[in-house]
């Protein structure tokens, strides 16, 4: 019973490793398909996206059986909740893989606003985050979590610095306005995922040490 | 012993409700202080912030010490995750909130960009989806809840009427655009406090019925 017991938990983590990775995917795909004008890869992610929907119910189902079957105790019911934490995390970030993969179809009918520097390395961050803060739930690595939360602010001050850039090209020429607007909005997506690893960081924290640091986390502020 | 259970679910209930009712509030005042050009009213908004981030807290304590204490079945469990996920969205209702609030605060330095008629129409279409999804779960009435999620397409269609406006104008008056681009991002908030409530209606029929229909909304489609 109690070896059946652990496989249950082992089977619930690979589940969501693989639901974590279907979501980086798509983020990296989403965002090359801006950089790269690839429609193709656009309709890519979000054709993918009632895989990660479908993925969501199945560990949230397999969470509540867990619950229902066994009286889980302290460290294996903080498990329990967090997984279905992180797994709505990683479902919204699948979400916004989608509708970055939606502003790179309409940003497709415009021409090239100007050369992507920041947007990148804005992306590059982001996902960094969502790739460690699951690299924290596996090694459940407290230490790892803490540096995804410190680096929530260098996302939030590259998106001020692409908004500004981009508001000020808008001014400059209002024929770019519609297309400036979708890396806009590009930007406030990649800002959002960056928002669902560091939940996802606290929540690994929350797993490991047993503290809710949710709102508290003294590095970010 | 199950008395003290019953009194448990209960308190759970009032928390949930007095956590929706403050969200609900800020949503409304937040929104005001845009339409009404009031900065006083943006900063209360930004400042009640830490009390629904504690009420947050407070509430998962409480499921967690019930998942801890009892070992619950089938509808008490559904119950106890509903309440989390709904504690969640309640949650980031309120940070749509001060999102909203620090736009307010933003846009009063610019001049007025247009007399505000689709903003405050949104507005009341997403504070009532947010009203309704909490009395539905209350009532467990499921109908009522349906009712939420059918009225989340309307609120996208008046978004993409704003953001439509708003461009043009910034198209046809590049002084405009720092204001209008604000007004397009309360516009965005106020879309995402409507799929809050979509969630949470989608919560509702989840513990009332035992059906998982997240993502299977056919009506949202």
């Amino acid at each position: 019973m109690e070896r059946h017991f652990e496989r249950e938990l082992e089977e619930l983590k690979e589940h969501l490793l693989r639901m974590g990775s279907l979501a980086e995917t798509a983020v990296h795909q989403a965002v090359h398909a801006v950089l790269e004008a690839d429609g193709g890869l656009a309709q890519r992610v979000v054709e993918q996206e009632e895989t990660v929907n479908e993925m969501q119910l199945e560990i949230d189902e397999r969470v509540l059986r867990l619950l229902a079957l066994h009286q889980l105790m302290a460290a294996d019911l903080r498990f329990a909740v967090g997984v279905t934490r992180i797994n709505a995390d990683l479902e919204r970030i699948g979400d916004q893989a989608v509708n970055i993969a939606q502003c790179a179809q309409r940003i497709l009918r415009h021409p090239r606003v100007k050369p992507y520097v920041d947007l990148p390395r804005m992306s590059e961050l982001a996902e960094g985050m969502v790739r460690d803060s699951l690299n924290a739930f596996v090694y459940k690595d407290v230490e790892l979590a803490k540096t995804v939360l410190t680096r929530d602010d260098q996302v939030d001050n590259l998106r001020d610095q692409i908004l500004r850039e981009l508001l000020t090209y808008m001014m400059e020429d209002s024929s770019v306005i519609f297309p400036a607007f979708e890396l806009i909005l590009v930007a406030k997506n990649l800002e959002r995922i960056a928002d669902h690893a560091t939940n996802i960081a606290e929540d690994v924290i929350y797993i490991a040490a047993g503290r809710d640091i949710r709102h508290h986390a003294l590095d970010r502020r």
